[in-house]
This record gives C-alpha cells, sequence and structure tokens, in this order.
C-alpha cells in the first residue's frame, strides 16, 4: 500500500507530459497541476490502513456492498474512480476470456492481483484517433487511426497510435489500452489490449484542463480547486511486454472490455450526475432565496421541475443496484438497462436543468465582479452594498455565489460538463443502443397484444 | 367474502344511475355496462377463497408485500384498485386521528374491518364541484360547490353537494366521501368524511364511460373490454348515520385524508403508467416491425426513447418501494418523493410518446378499415391484400393492430389516457408541490455550498 | 360552373362506396355524410358566380394573391383545399415535364383548364399500401403493393393497386393518382400519374371518419359538423384514356407530382396548424376563465406558451408567403424553407400544446355529462348547478366547453388531429428532410468559418 | 461626426474602470481591452463618410428601412446597437411624453439631436441591484437598491445607486439611466431617467468580460476578437444637470423607458440569435463533415432540428419586420408579438441546440490539445496526424474547429451566451408576459366559441 507522500514520488519516474505547448518536466512543479496531485495523495493518505489492498477498489460482491462502493468513489478522487472502472472491465473481460482463452483470463487475474498489491492507479484508454468515423479500422487512408500492432517478438508487440479524452493519464501509473470496439476479420492487429506503464519509451501525454490557468483563481470556486486533466495520449512504438497483453487478435472478444468498461463507466457517470442534479437544485434554491423570489411561482416550477429530474435519476441509480447481478466469477455489477436508462436521462436533460438555473439566478452569473474587485479598497465596499440580496445575504455570499455558478455551468468547467455529460460512455446514440440492447422488447410486444386481444404472428387464428 | 354471482346481485339494490341522459333501471341490462360487470365479478370469484378477507385488500407490511400488492393490483379490475386505496387513505388517516380523537380512528376501524369482512367495494369520491377555483368553499356564491353539512342531529348529519370523476361510483358498495383540501376556520361544516352505501337516499350518479356505445365494438379492441365508467355523484340531502362519519369539523384533518390518498392514487397511476409505457413500446415495436420498418434509425431512436421513459418510470416505481416507509401502525406505504416523481414524469412525457408511436405507425392509424369493411365480401379480401406489411404480417393483423393503436391512443380511450394521465393525483401542479415538499432542499443547499467553499448564510466568516 | 344542387346530382354517377362493412348504395342517404356533402355543396354555392371559373382555384400569381387563397381555403371545405393542391402540383408537374416531355404537360394544361371549366373537384391519390416498407416497389413479393399499369393498349392503359388515405375520396370527382417517390429503371409501370374518374369501373372507396357515428352527435359539438372521410381506394384493373395519362414510365419525374404536392400540401396543413394553435389558446383561455383560474401563475404561463406557439406557426407561415417564389410559367408558391420549418414545428409540438390545454382544463374535459344529462328532468338542473364555474360562466356553457374540448383533443377527432399533424405532408423525418434540402447549409458553415477565423477545408493557409 | 482616431482619444476622458481588481488608469493601454477599442473604432471609420449623421443611427422610417438598419447591426459593434436601441428608447419614450410633458419630450429629441451630431456612442442602464427581488424599491431595507435622486437643485439633480449588467459602458460616451420598471406612488425619486457622461465625478464601472485573460489567446478564436465587458456602474452622488433629465418623478411613465428599449433590445437579440443559430448549424455540419459523420442518420436529424429551428427564429423575425408599425411620429418599430414570441423561441432552446452540437461533435470539443501543442517539435506532428479526420480535414482545421465549438458554447464565452440569451430582454418569465400583453387573446376565444358552436358568455341562447 502506498501512502500520498509514496505517491507523489511515484510522478517523478521519467513520464512525458505537455501542457500549453510546454513540456513539463516535473509535474508537481507546475502549479495547475497541484491540487489534482493533492487530491489523488488524499485519498492514498486515506486508504493506506485499509490493509493488503485498497478496500475501495476490491471487487463488489452483494448489492450492498456496490452501493458502498459508490458511495466511497463519490467521495474519492477521479483517478481512483477509472483505476476501480478499469480493473472491473478488465475482470469481466477476464471471464468471458476464461473459455476460450484461459491462458489470457490467467494473465489478467494475475495483472490486477498485482497492481492491486502494488497499490497502482490505472486509467482506461478506449478512445482512439478514429479519423474519418465512417470507415472502419482496416479502411482508413491512414492505418494508424486505431491503436495496432506493428510488430512483434518474442517476447512481446510493438503498438502505435494515440489515445484520446484520457483521464488523468499524466497521473496515474498505468495505461489500460482497449480495443474502442469490435473488430472485424483483417483487422486482428487492432485487436490489442494491454497494460502500459505510463513511462514507457514512446508515450507522450499532452493534457488539457478546464482549470482556470492565468486570471485570479479564486474567480473560479469550483474548478481551481477540482479538475482533472484529460490527456490525449500518443504511442509511438511502445513494446509492451507479454505479460502486460490482454488481448492480441482474438477478434471474438475485441469489444468485450469497451462493453464491460462503458458499464462502469455510465455507473460513475450516473452516480455523478445525481450528485450534480442535487447540487444544481440547491444552486437553485439559494440563489433563489437570496434573491429574494424562492417564493415566486415560476422559481418554484423550475426548481421541482429540477428536484424532480434529480429524484428520477437517483432512482434509477437505485434501481440499478438493486438489480444487480453477478458474473460467473462472483463480481457483482449493476443492471444494465437501468444504468443505461439513467445516463440516458441526465446526459439528455442537463443543459435544460441549466437553463432552469440561469433562469432562476440572472444576468449577474455572468456579470457579478471579481473577488479582487470586492476587496477594491475603491470600489470593493460598494460592490459588497450593490450586490446584497435578500434576508442574510450580503453582497460577498451573493457575488460568489454567482461566481459558483458561473463556474460550473457558464464558464470552462461548465462547458466541460455539457460536453462530458453528452459525451460520456460514448454519447447519447450510445446510451440508446445499449438501453435497447436490455430492454424486454419481447415482453413489451407481448404485453401489447394481450392488453388488445391480439394474436402474435405465427400463431394460428387472429 | 363474496363471489361473482354475489356481487352482481348485490347491484340490484335501489341504486340510482343515469347515462346518457337516460336513467338506468339494472346496471346489468345496459351492454356498455357489461364488460364492467364482468370484470369486478371476476375479481371476486378469483379472491373468494383467500380466507376471511380478500389478501389482496389486507394493508401491505412490508417491502416485498407492497410489491406483491402492486402485481395484483395490477392484474385486478380498477374497482379492486380504489377500494384498495380508499381503505388505505383511510386506515392513514386514523393513525393521524388516533391522538386527539380517537373515537374517529376507533370508527375507522371498525368500519374498514366490518367492510374487509363483508367484502364490500368502496370508491372515493375526493374532487368537489368547486365553482369558481380562486375562491375558498365558504367564498363561492354557491355554498354547496363543497359538499357540506346542511343539517345535524343526534343519529348523524346530512351533506349535500356533489362530487366529480368518481371512478366506477355506480359499481361500487359504499362512497367515501373526503374533503378535497384543507378548510379553514368557519369552513367546519366543509370538514366532513364519511361512508355513504350507494343506494343511500338522495345518491345519484350521471355515468359518463369511453367504451364505444353506438358503433360496431370489433373497432375498438382495447375500449370495450375494458373501461370503468366515471360518475357525477350528486349527493342530494342525504343522511349518513354516526358510525359512519370519520371527521367532521375538526379541521386540522380536514387534508389528511386527500393527502394519504394522493400517494396511493399516484402510487397506483405510476405502476399503471409503468405498464402502460412498456405497452406502447410494444405497440410501437409490433408496427415497425409490421411495417418493416423496425430498423431504420430514425424508428430505433425513437422506440429507443419510448423504452427508456418506460424504464426511468419503472425505476421510479422500484425507488418508491424499495424506499418505502412504516406508519406507527405498522402499514407499509411507498416513498413520497419518488412516487411523485415518477408520476410527474410519466404524466409529463405521456403525449411525446404517444406522439413518437404515432410517428412511427403511420396514417392507417386513423384510417385503417373496419373489421365489418375486412369481412365485407366484396372489398374484405382486397383489403386484406392491401393491407399486407412486412414479413408474417398479413393485412388482418396489420389492420387490427392500427386498430389498437387508435383505440389505446387517438380515440376516446386514448383522449382519456392523455386526460387523466395528467390530471389523476391532482394535475401537474399538484405533483410538482408534492415533490418538492418531500426532497431535501436543504441538503441539496448544503451539498452546493460545500462544493463551491461556501459557507452557509448566517455563519461566521464567508 | 355547378352550384350545390348541380353538385348533390353529380354524385349518382355509380360511384362505389363503402363505409362500416356497409355498401353506402347513394351518399346522400347516409346521416354521417349528410354535413360532409352539405358542407362541399355550400363552397359551390359560394363561388357559383366567380366567373368563368372559381376564383379560389386559379393559379396565384403574386403574393398577395397566394395570401388571399390561403384565406379562402382556410374558409372553405376540404374538398376545395385537396383540389387547388392537386391542381398546382399538376402544374407544377406540367412545368417541369414541359422541356423534355411537351405532350404530357399539354396534356395536363388542357385536363386542368377542363376541369377547372367543368367545375369539377379532385384528390390527390399518393400513399401505396407500400407492404413492406423497407423494400421497393419492385421488391416487393406482392408487386401490386405500389399502383402500377398492369397493361395498355393504343387508346390507354389499365391501372391496379391501392390508394390510401384519400381525402374525401367518395365525394369528389376525379381521383389525381401520382407515384408516392420517386421509382428506378425497372420499376416504369409504377411511374403513373393519371386522373380516374371516381365512378370509373373498378375503383372502389372504403371511407373511414371521425364523425360521431353512434350516439347523441350533439355530445360531439366540433365532429358532428367537421369531418371529411379518408378513403381507402382500390384501384382494381380501372382503365385510364391517354388524355388522362400525365406520366408513363418517365422514371425522372416521377418524383415531381409527390414533391410539388408536398409543398402545397405542407402549407395547407401550416395554415390549418396556425388557426387550430389560436383555436387551442382560446379554448385555454375559456376554459381558465370559466374555472377561475385565468389568473393562476401557472395556467398563465401555459398559456404563453400556447400563444407563443401560435404565433411562431404563424410567422412560419408569413414567412413563407413573403419569400415565395414564381414558377417559369408565372404561378406563385410558398417558400418551401419556411414552409415545411413551420410544418414540423406544429407537427412537432401539438401534442406538448394539447397537454397544456388538458392540465389546464381539469378532469371534467373527459368526465362532464351529456347534453341529454343536462336536459333530463331528474338530474338536468342539479348537473347545471355543479357545473357551474367563475363570474357568468353557467353550468351549461361549462359543460359544453369541456364537450368542446374533449371533442377537438381527446376523443376520436382530437385523435385524428394527433396523428395527422404528425402524418400529413410525409410524416416528421420526410418534414426534415424537405427542410434540410431547401436550407442554405453552404451559407451556414461559410458563417461558422468567418466567425472563427477558419479558413474553409480546400483553401490555402489554415 | 467623429473618425476611429477621434474615438480612441475621447477614451482619454478621466473615466473611471476597475478589471480584475485593478483601477485601469488608460483602457486602452490594458491588453484584453484592444479588440474592443479596435472594433469600435472601425465602425466610427466605416461611417464617418456617410454625412451629417452616422445613417445607421437615424430612427427607421419604413420596413425596408427598419430591415436595412437590423443588417447594418449585425454587421457592426455591439455599443453601435446599444446606442441605437438607447436612442429609440428615447424617442419613442418622448413620443409618450409629449402630451402631458412636451418639455420633457423636447428635451429628449433636443438630446438625441445633439449627440447625433456629435456622433456620441450611448448605452442604456436599467437593471438596477435591487436587492430582495420581492420587494418594491421603497420597501428596501436599503433605500438606494434602485438607482435615486437623493438631493435636488435649481440646476439639476443628484443620483445615487447602480446599474448592473451595463454593455460596454467604459467604452461609450454617456450612460442613459432609465428606471427599471413600474414606480408606485411614494417612489417619485426612482422616477429618474437621465444621461450621464461616462467621466461624470461619482460614476465607477467595474467591468467583467468573456476574454481570454491569462492563457495563449489562439486557444479562443472567437472570444479573443469578438468581446464586449459587461459593467458594473456604480453612481456615487452623480449630479446631472437639467438639460440631461428625461424623467423626474413623473411616475406614469416611469415604465415608458424601459418598455420600449425592451422592444429594441429583444429586436436586436433576435436577430443575433437568428445569426448565431445558423453559425451552430454551420458548425454542426462542418464538425460532421470532418469527423466523417455528415450522412449518418442521427447527425442528419439533429443537424435538421437545428435548422428548423434557425430557419423559425428567422421566420419571426421576419413576421415581427413585415408587421413593423409606426408611431406618431412617423418611427417605424417592429411588432411586438412577433419579435417577443421569436426571442422566446430562441432563448428557450438555445441550450438544446448546443447539446444537439455537442452530440454531434465529440468529446474533442473540450479536450482538443491547444495551439501551442500543434506546434511544440516534439508533439505536434502527431497531434496533427491523429486529429485528422475525413476527406480534406486536416489535423490543423479539425483542431481548430474544435476550439470554435468549445469557445462559442462550452467555455466563458459559451456560458455566457447561454445565460444572456434567457436573460437578456427580461429572463423567459418576461418574455412570456410581453408577449401574452400582445396577442389577440379575445380573437383566439372568439375563433374557439365559434369553431365549437359555442355562444359567448353574455350573450343570450347558449
Amino acid at each position: 500500500m502506498m501512502n500520498g507522500r509514496q505517491y507523489r514520488e511515484s510522478l517523478d519516474d521519467g513520464r512525458v507530459t505537455y501542457f500549453e505547448g510546454r513540456r513539463i518536466d516535473r509535474l508537481a512543479d507546475e502549479p495547475v497541476f497541484q491540487p489534482v496531485i493533492d487530491s489523488i495523495a488524499a485519498t492514498y493518505d486515506k486508504h493506506v490502513h485499509d490493509g493488503a489492498v485498497n478496500a475501495a477498489l476490491a471487487p463488489p460482491t452483494s448489492e450492498a456492498d456496490l452501493r458502498e462502493h459508490i458511495d466511497t468513489l463519490l467521495e474519492s478522487d477521479v483517478l481512483l474512480n477509472v483505476t476501480f472502472f478499469g480493473q472491473m472491465a478488465l475482470l469481466t473481460a477476464a471471464g468471458k476470456l476464461a473459455k476460450d482463452y484461459p491462458e489470457l483470463a490467467e494473465r489478467i487475474y494475475h495483472y490486477t492481483d498485482a497492481t492491486q498489491h502494488a497499490d497502482l492507479r490505472v486509467t482506461e484508454c478506449i478512445t482512439d484517433a478514429k479519423g474519418d468515423r465512417a470507415k472502419s479500422p482496416s479502411a482508413q487512408p491512414d492505418p494508424e487511426m486505431y491503436v495496432r500492432v506493428v510488430s512483434r517478438g518474442a517476447d512481446g508487440v510493438v503498438i502505435r497510435g494515440a489515445k484520446l479524452h484520457i483521464t488523468a493519464a499524466s497521473f496515474c501509473h498505468h495505461l489500460i489500452v482497449m480495443p474502442t470496439k469490435a473488430m472485424k476479420a483483417g483487422e486482428e492487429a487492432y485487436a490489442i489490449a494491454c497494460a502500459v506503464p505510463v513511462n514507457s519509451p514512446g508515450v507522450r501525454i499532452i493534457d488539457v484542463t478546464t482549470a482556470p490557468t492565468g486570471a485570479d483563481t479564486r474567480h473560479y470556486p469550483a474548478s481551481r480547486r477540482k479538475h482533472m486533466p484529460d490527456g490525449f495520449v500518443i504511442l509511438d512504438d511502445v513494446f509492451v511486454p507479454n505479460e502486460h497483453i490482454f488481448l492480441d487478435g482474438q477478434l471474438k472478444y475485441a469489444a468485450s472490455f469497451a462493453h464491460s468498461l462503458g458499464l462502469w463507466e455510465r455507473l460513475g457517470g450516473t452516480a455523478q450526475m445525481v450528485r450534480q442534479a442535487d447540487e444544481l437544485v440547491g444552486m437553485a434554491q439559494l440563489i433563489a432565496e437570496a434573491n429574494g423570489l424562492a417564493r415566486a411561482s415560476h422559481v418554484r416550477d423550475k426548481i421541482a421541475e429540477m428536484l424532480i429530474h434529480a429524484t428520477m435519476l437517483r432512482a434509477g441509480l437505485e434501481a440499478a443496484i438493486m438489480h444487480s447481478e453477478k458474473t460467473e466469477a462472483g463480481f457483482t455489477f449493476p443492471n444494465e438497462l437501468f444504468t443505461n436508462a439513467a445516463k440516458y436521462q441526465g446526459a439528455a436533460n442537463f443543459s435544460l436543468m441549466v437553463r432552469h438555473l440561469h433562469d432562476i439566478a440572472g444576468g449577474s452569473v455572468v456579470t457579478a465582479p471579481s473577488i479582487a474587485d470586492l476587496e477594491n479598497p475603491d470600489v470593493g465596499a460598494q460592490i459588497r452594498k450593490y450586490m446584497t440580496g435578500a434576508g442574510d445575504a450580503d453582497g460577498t455570499y451573493r457575488t460568489r455565489l454567482f461566481h459558483a455558478i458561473r463556474d460550473v455551468t457558464a464558464d470552462s468547467l461548465g462547458g466541460w460538463h455539457h460536453v462530458t455529460n453528452v459525451q460520456s460512455g460514448g454519447g447519447l446514440v450510445a446510451q440508446r443502443l445499449v438501453a435497447t440492447a436490455h430492454y424486454d422488447l419481447e415482453g413489451a410486444k407481448k404485453l401489447a397484444l394481450e392488453a388488445n386481444d391480439l394474436k402474435p404472428l405465427g400463431s394460428s387464428g387472429h
């Protein structure tokens, strides 16, 4: 088990990161990365006494256990979340591989056991560059638009390509590379899943973040403390030793990793959206009270819609847990249908909930003066005076409330939420497809036939 | 315990019903009422061997028991549903009355026990005439716009007024009259809750129904078999003996009956909407297949939205059951927040789901020839030929599928669904209000403050 | 020019109609058809003095003329509308045919001139049976799923098939048969457009209508007066003489008729929806006032959304007229983009507007007693008393208002509106496609590039 | 007439601006203000040869003139827009004041004439601090929550208060102070409208902007070039001479300025939203093409919804112009109903359109590397390789396209659009109210009555 200090030291392992056009020699020296490293280190310190392994990363084995995991993950940094999701994806894939390729399953079990005991953090690398999205990997003009094996030897393979939108790539220990989708005959080289230590030669990461980078960070009460860079990961002829290879050309299982990961990512996304939805309700109510409009009919209507939305997302999450299922290996996983339905509803309605919040709050969301203005000796006192709201809502409090709303919904971080709520777990189309795949369509047809005294096709007598 | 035959006989008790302008001397002689009576009688026959009382009407005492009740109610006729809801409303109100008015609570317990053993069906009478809805009962130009006590004696009271939208009024044994809302000082006469045998002198019922009344009923595959008249109940100086009076001027508890009933009605409504949503998905998939368009992208998108909607309603119902609570008397009742949120979501989106279905199905929903046309020797064969769809979907099957879609969504019954889905349980506004009342708004505010490093108002130091 | 009496006589020409399984020997003898015939005859009487031809049917030649036509059509019966649309579709197609097939264009000009002078009503027959919608006409298991030429001689052709959803088929003089879509090589037999007198041997029509057929029609204030049967038209080896053939295998122009007709149908549909949207606003305001809730905040919000919807539809119609264009032949036609966008918006939001109306009105939309009940000597007075609303709204007025809302939005006619608003003009998908085809997508791309300092692809230097 | 150079010089007049906590001594020295000043100066240079006054600021006197004004304003900087709106508000208010207070009207005419000839830019100051929004100005605990007259002398008055969300406050010449709403008896001191030179003693402005302030501005292709600071304007005992006072206690006209301004602001907002909607369509199509997904069904569906939205907004704008009206003084103003309906539709649906764009584009909207990364010698070439899309879409182009989408919809500027689209012109509630006030509700009621054979209340015989 690692503690926070050991985690910090582990980052100085030669990993190659770029940010805003600059090579970052030491992550800890880049101010914008400080809160990221701090939050991950704090999680390490919190779990260091768990026992042999971090309890939060042990696979859940019951409904109650699954529920507890979700609560823990919500309280933890993002990297712990993706480590858990990545590991569960590997273990689930192993369960499927076991029948046809027991040696691959064995490798995964060995790998996950080792990383758990070494207390490593991993992040999953799914999305390829993709080039022309209407073309399959092998039909691309440039054959490296999807990560592939470019050469192989007795002790391992060499891979090339890029993986996009990689959460916390610069801050983990291993990248878990997985195919982004099913592959067809002739695309065996693209059916590669493996673990890649982030400091492997050939790995370069370009980070993008929503953290405030220039202005007074106090103007950004949420994003300055809580952000996680997304990495653009270049894999430039990276050697992967055999023991880190989990799939290598077994087409039948190419999609198994992504499917399993998708479920866990959507579960995590839904859990986050439940909390976010409650937070938006809270913001709406706070600013309505500060504005003196908490009793206005149209304000109450909008807040009611927001809290009903939050409640329905929570219902979806609860139902996903209550109807959880077990793998053959005994791991508990959430119900696919409820998870996907809730994720879809959350993603599809987030922007409307934000519209309600903006409609309730007013234009000061984007025009409230900054903290530095509040402190200015010439004008600070008057800004505080004129930003005063109803009841106890003094000018500083109300101004900061507007900053929070702006930061979370109408600035860089807000934009990130708008995009990632829709895109995480594959976009609205993917969520519709998965939900459809798990819905009992035949049961619904049967119900419709019976309710209307109709016999099914193929039966005699209608 | 009564059986079906005994129920049929019990209807000939002098009750006074009107339908389409005519006094109906004997309900069983009116053809349109036949399926109504048949379905209620069938439920009697099903439960006659339950024991001392109908198990479906025993108050639930655990989460599992509640779930089972809901399943039973979904399989039963509407009158059994409202009997159960009415009884639960009485029992819940009794629990509240017990502290201040133990004798009223006692009367309720005695009454519900007696009706259960006599195996009577009851229906709740909530909605008053209301007159000018902007005015309270005592401010109405006509004092009888809400049911009130007009005189009282040693052995009982006399009430006058009307109750609207009363499900199955003509087919039950007792009307459970309850105040529609809280009453204020001076409105004691309106704070009346009581049981009224449906054949009491002064009770007259005017029925309206969605059953096909004139044309060939085969054109209405759903509504001809499954409909339940709504009654307009006139209470014209009806005497109520003391033992049937459950509230008489105790203002503090005037709203208790309606509140409790509202929860159970919304639970029942949600359960029905879950099934209805699945049925709409089934219809959409069946007609898409019959049209040969089940693989079309826009059709699949719409069906996906419909099944996600159905799944989220089910999640809400599941969460309401999972988070059920107990009264002091030990009765299990569903979670208010999840029940109301799900009811709201179902009501608010029903018409969009129907739009999707109509968009998928096509114009034949309203233009498909009738069963009688299909049977006509001149043109029947050709209608069948030209109504033939894809695969095995022959012309008769496909035509009948269009009839079903029309009947359930685009004709009298469909219109009834459109209106009652929105209105049952009090309209969208009422559902928003109740959901808001049960949501943890303070918790959401706390979450929003903490997430943005803001101290709550009234604390020092922000 | 014909007058109303002459029109009535013209119906006794041997045409073959079926309704509810019965052959209708004489249309005028079927009670449900009376208001249909009356309304058409009234239009004849109104225009009989127009001059050589009905002014409402003369092709518009200016923006002002187009606007006037739309106003006239809105005041006229549906058959005059479809006659105008069908004729404009023919004339537009003629303009396109003129270059390659001047003789066909000539025939059309001759035909439209003759029918105008004979003052005939025509209806367009577009939608084929279609069978498996995923298959083209020539790939259907049954080759007659689309109307086709089955034999030909020197003086004409024989056609076979069926046309569905044909407005007023039994009440017009000629059916204008047109291909429903583009045809490909090998499908020449399906590329047939022609005029078919409705009494031609082999033509049989099965009518479906939303008119009340059994119950007291006073319960249906709108549908009993204003309905138009949709016909299922069987063309069973119908001979068409050469002078009535407007397209016969010219694949290039197979879709020209449907495209042109679609524009006019959507224009007509939009004009109807503008009026309908205003009518829904009016109903909502009337019932809100009658209920005493016209000042309630949530009621005003909903009515505001409804009237903004109505206003935007009107804006779309106005823009379509203002940006009308001219054919080479000098006929004015409405702007395709605005027409389709408005039609789409109206179709997509109709059900939400109805939900608002139902939410405002209350459950009496479906439970209000009938006119016959109001007249019943036992209970009529009390129904009137208890249906009394706010202000001057007496019980009869308010009851009839509920009937109107039910009839127009929550009964057979209401269902017909729900379906046909979505389906007329080809369903939401078709409307999206046509709108996209007429939108200046390249201009929008240019705007986006310029606004963000981006050079277009293919240019040098970005 | 001023030219650009003269405008730049006019800014050095002692005006007092603060930004990010700092007093800005000279606006031209603050880098972030450069593009603002440049764009305003460019407009001056463009119009300097117009004649005696800037043609774009002359009141429109015909429908064609109004249309031309809108086109010009769309091509101009924001300050020219608000100058025009402010002036039209003054002139419209003057027309109303003329009857009762001709001397005030005269002052306004004189003032607007003078500023036009001096070629000054003005900005309107409407929104007060407001404190507790549930309380009127005179009921606030702090009497200065609305701007008011605190003392008066023979030659003028002294005002105190603050005005919020003031567009371009630091960059104009005069602030046009207007009451934010109607005032009641006892609130005469708040009924103050006047012109205040921005360099008047006591005026201090705190600016907030969406311009990138720290990071490499090339990452912000739109916001770095086109932004306009919003000012928080403190009026600390500012003296206003009589000739600049346009209203001083005339309660009857307190709301006239805001009403008139609201119309013009909403017209301007609608015109901007039409363009913005087209730009969003363009971005969606560009990224769909760059991703190779322009033919995907779900992408086409979303783009169709976006372009229909854009088209309907345009229709609303067109109808507002086509149905423009004239003041008694001969000025043309747009139709209130269509303007407000279009503004509402645009505001209400903006966030959904952005969701469509994000759904189409993908996660690279927020994770695409920066321009500086593209230029980095180590990783630039590989980023370009892996960001390559379909067809000609090279990596640099596609990356910049993602930057543009992020900047305009998912970053500071995007957040500003989300908030201001909803809030400008008073929030959704205000737009609903104004639309309702101008809709022909009585006409709609009449239509509904006639369509259903109902007589209006108060007439005899229903």
